[in-house]
């Protein structure tokens, strides 16, 4: 095997074989290929994409540069859930305890915020002493005990992923659809699931900005997923405006616990039940969509799926009296609303600019090193179609220090426009791919 | 200036403007670019291409990363020749000497053999004592003395072109027409030239194989030299077969002593008398082609071209007395013979067979790192078209290593094509860009 051949054969448009790619992998992750060799490769592979043979034997080779988890050992089918990422997407937290209340045991591992989108990780850890660092051991320990565990992704899984990343972000090969598609899946795939569930994001704020390329970079997961054996469903979801009306992290915890008590957002809890269903179904659980909504609304009117989330933050070292008051969690001491400056009806309400400037309150993270503020946030009570009067408030906007909140107020100002006429809600389920 | 979004901006085809060009250029020099990076922006540059605009910034930012001569001094004009590298390719060393009899100053840097091209160093350090490395007042002190000064690109020129060189060469980016065109003018510019003519060798030998290819590499450099204010002429010239009778090094430089009496092969002759017609006229020295081949002859025929090759030997420490006697150059002891099998028409000649085969008798260098042998080469009597009659001589192999022999010979025999019908000569020149 010869490196550069390979950069050139990618570079000429032609196929790379299984085990030329299983070389390029192992040989980087071992240090033997240098970063300046992997990065004409990634930039080769950026513009000649990778077919789906490739792509199988690149994820499968990334997967196999580290660990990977076996949970045969659990009777209950293993069924994961992963977005792509947006604003306002607490998803994660509601769903796993309702699918885990159905039987389906949700070994969950979660990534942290960056740039506008935030990250389940960081909004779990406002959660007085709830640990996300688990180590192998003890995050099968908490998914045996409570069905569910909500971690971070473990440093022995998929260390290839890492290397590669980083790369990727330095070289300006990140948006490329065979590359995100093989991060993700190997990573999800190493976490030893029987099925998946893909939340593919469409819009300003989402990573895909068309439904052509969600679409695309949804197959191309699905068949990845199909390659290895595993069965996938992907489910293309609006990220145009924010999912629910809270944005930030201790205040996106206690909406996501006014889902497990019946009382969330609808567009939130839409997409939750929907997401649920499909986990349920995949699992083998339920035979259809119907039967899985019944399940999953059973398991919240019961008070099944707020006991799963009180047990697995237990499990997880959290103080569960925040379930019962959510007023413990952390809040910044200002606030700033913003008013509807006329009567109408609201035609935009960008996630793009919202998740930049919950960032710029100290939500998120500009660089991977920086830290964030869990009590700031965005509250956003409208949704594009609402019919608004003039001083009607359009956000709420928590905050802690003055200069970032100047940084931020002309996004959250220049997110809403508010027209004449009635303006339709944009679809919030596109479609599915499995 | 962000080099992410410099390289995503090349990724999408989009265009660098000059200050962005000359910040890359300066920051990867002074070692604040890294590899992987400078590796991404190659490979996007290599799939998208540069356009005359940022081919003169990249160009002008390479050429000023180190030092530029200056010959204003000198009132001759100064003019040097530039090949993009053939099998049997010797033409600089009787032309320089010739053009510099005529009144044109040739301050002459070239470079050594790799793969199945040979380098006009390591012919001319065949001829005992004679020194190609020379530092920049030592290169002015023998132009000045002798019109015409034959050395190796000064450490101090161009530094840029090596880093870039080394990372495209390890990186599957050195066939990119844009890259190629302003390494080798950065380099020329740089030798502070009144004008450049370049021989673009076009075949199976070259680097371009076809006329088009050769015809755009030749278009782009003749544009960077007029951005640069500097005249250059380029012509195109056949490499489907090698140039000359003789492929080595020593063995070379005997051929060429044979151009500046009067007794070289007829295509040597033709290429360097072409070539010296260009120089003459872009040095300002002869209004046309007519009137600079009676010049060039007439430098020939008086003995003042081979008189001006003894001066820049001397001038160099070399020992003039090869000049006299080319029986004193290197040569290895042992010689090989491949007969025609039988009679017909010569139809092909493969000038990379034969200059690989060179290279495994170790004439040339499959890694730079590798050891040139001064006295092995083969000679080929035969050119396309030629009637031969079997057992008429192909090819003599002079050789020094049985092991080396077993190598080259299979290559050296399936070189030659006989054919039953009469076949053409190929066009010795095949156009001209200026």
């Amino acid at each position: 095997m010869n490196i550069v051949e390979i950069i050139e054969h990618k570079r000429d448009g032609e196929r790379l074989t299984g085990p030329e790619i299983a070389w390029v992998i192992a040989e980087y992750t071992a240090d033997r290929i240098p970063d300046y060799q992997m990065a004409a490769l990634l930039m080769a592979i950026f513009k000649a994409g990778l077919d789906a043979g490739e792509l199988g034997a690149w994820t499968d080779a990334m997967l196999h540069s580290g660990e990977v988890l076996d949970f045969s050992g659990i009777a209950a089918p293993k069924v994961d859930k992963h977005s792509t990422g947006g604003v306002g997407d607490k998803v994660s937290i509601p769903l796993a305890p309702m699918v885990a209340a159905c039987g389906v045991a949700v070994p969950m591992m979660s990534g942290r915020g960056l740039g506008h989108t935030g990250g389940t990780l960081d909004k779990l850890e406002t959660i007085p002493g709830f640990r996300t660092a688990l180590d192998p051991p003890e995050f099968r320990a908490v998914l045996e005990q409570t069905g569910l565990v909500l971690a971070g992704q473990s440093e022995t899984l998929v260390p290839a992923d890492r290397r590669i990343y980083a790369l990727r972000d330095a070289t300006g090969t990140v948006p490329s659809i065979p590359l995100i598609a093989s991060s993700i899946m190997s990573k999800k795939l190493a976490e030893g699931l029987d099925a998946l569930v893909l939340d593919v994001k469409v819009g300003r704020g989402a990573f895909m900005k068309t439904p052509e390329d969600a679409r695309s970079l949804a197959s191309t997961m699905v068949g990845i997923g199909a390659a290895h054996g595993t069965p996938v469903t992907a489910v293309l979801t609006d990220m145009s405006q924010p999912l629910g009306r809270e944005i930030g992290n201790a205040c996106e915890i206690a909406e996501s616990i006014e889902v497990l008590r019946g009382e969330g957002p609808p567009d939130l809890v839409e997409v939750t039940y929907r997401l649920g269903e499909e986990m349920l179904i995949v699992g083998g659980v339920c035979a259809g969509r119907d039967d899985a909504r019944a399940r999953l609304q059973r398991a919240v009117e019961t008070g099944a799926a707020l006991e799963k989330l009180i047990e697995v933050v237990v499990a997880q070292g959290g103080d569960p009296s925040i379930v019962e008051d959510t007023s413990l969690l952390a809040r910044a001491p200002h606030r700033e609303v913003v008013a509807a400056p006329r009567s109408g009806y609201l035609a935009r309400c960008d996630a793009l600019d919202l998740g930049v400037a919950a960032m710029r309150l100290g939500a998120g993270r500009r660089r991977k090193e920086d830290q964030i503020d869990p009590g700031v946030g965005i509250r956003v009570p409208v949704a594009v179609g609402d019919r608004l009067e003039a001083g009607e408030v359009l956000a709420i906007v928590t905050w802690a220090d003055t200069q970032r909140l100047d940084e931020a107020m002309p996004l959250v100002r220049r997110a809403f426009e508010i027209g004449e006429e009635a303006a339709a809600a944009p679809p919030l389920i596109l479609g599915e791919v499995r």
